[in-house]
């Protein structure tokens, strides 16, 4: 199965498009600078703010990794979490923010990578004033990511050292 | 530990500080369209024509997840083999191919994934004319990688239906 690759149309558009396509290999053809698709705002209460989420590989019982591409608009997050797996965020585009509990936060651009232990409580989202876009490998192996408490303004405009 | 990321300096540069910055985060600043530096040149016999590696993240014994970013020439390849874990590959620019044994070769191009499963042989490259860049996310956790005979160029050549 073949798609051209040449589309001139909206990220709604290309969500759906991606969402129909699922064959082999799956199809995310893109005319901009992005690499995948925004996908669909997520509309559970683990993040604060508007979060996109466009998956793009699901685990199955051969490979538990998850893969999927996350988009912060400025001053969105996810709240507190860990992986009982650990996860890999490849930073795309944008400047973001990754804390662990007790660790400072740390200022994430294209091109940077996190590798967070599995079980270590942390947060990301993006900048105050500039979007964020992450790859986000997930090991499900041990479970599925355990959500806890919002991350305060205090703790999100905290300095970075 | 930071570091700025407005550097105006070349691939062969940039390998050696992200070599030398295994910090936390990890930092891969980029002034390029591309996200991840290029790497080193594959010297083993495992792969044909000019193939770079820039890997991302190791597999350690809590994670067993590894990414690298691979680049082709036009015309390189690897040679078939399997993981017996599982890979998954995200195109990230230019134009490849991927084929797994018994199928035909597909083209890949930025934003395409290919999901395969665990001990299916395939091999994957760049096109003839143009060049290809990936992210692969490798499953380890039931051993390395396994690498079988060249690709032919009768395969390699194979068309696309």
């Amino acid at each position: 199965m073949k798609m051209k690759h040449h589309f001139n149309i909206s990220f709604p558009m290309l969500a759906i498009l991606a969402a129909s396509c699922a064959s082999f290999p799956e199809r995310h053809p893109q005319n901009t600078d992005l690499i995948f698709p925004k996908g669909e705002r997520i509309t559970n209460d683990n993040f604060v703010g508007n979060v996109y989420l466009q998956q793009l590989v699901s685990p199955d019982s051969l490979n538990n990794t998850q893969v999927g591409n996350v988009t912060f608009e400025p001053g969105a997050r996810t709240k507190w979490h860990y992986h009982p797996g650990g996860q890999i965020l490849l930073a795309t585009g944008g400047v973001g923010y990754y804390q662990e509990k007790g660790r400072p936060k740390v200022i994430l651009r294209k091109g940077d990578v996190i590798k967070c232990p599995p079980d270590v409580p942390h947060w990301h989202g993006a900048s105050a004033d500039t979007g964020f876009v992450q790859i986000a490998v997930t090991n499900t192996q041990n479970g599925p990511t355990v959500w806890l408490q919002a991350v305060t303004n205090e703790e999100y405009s905290s300095p970075v050292p």
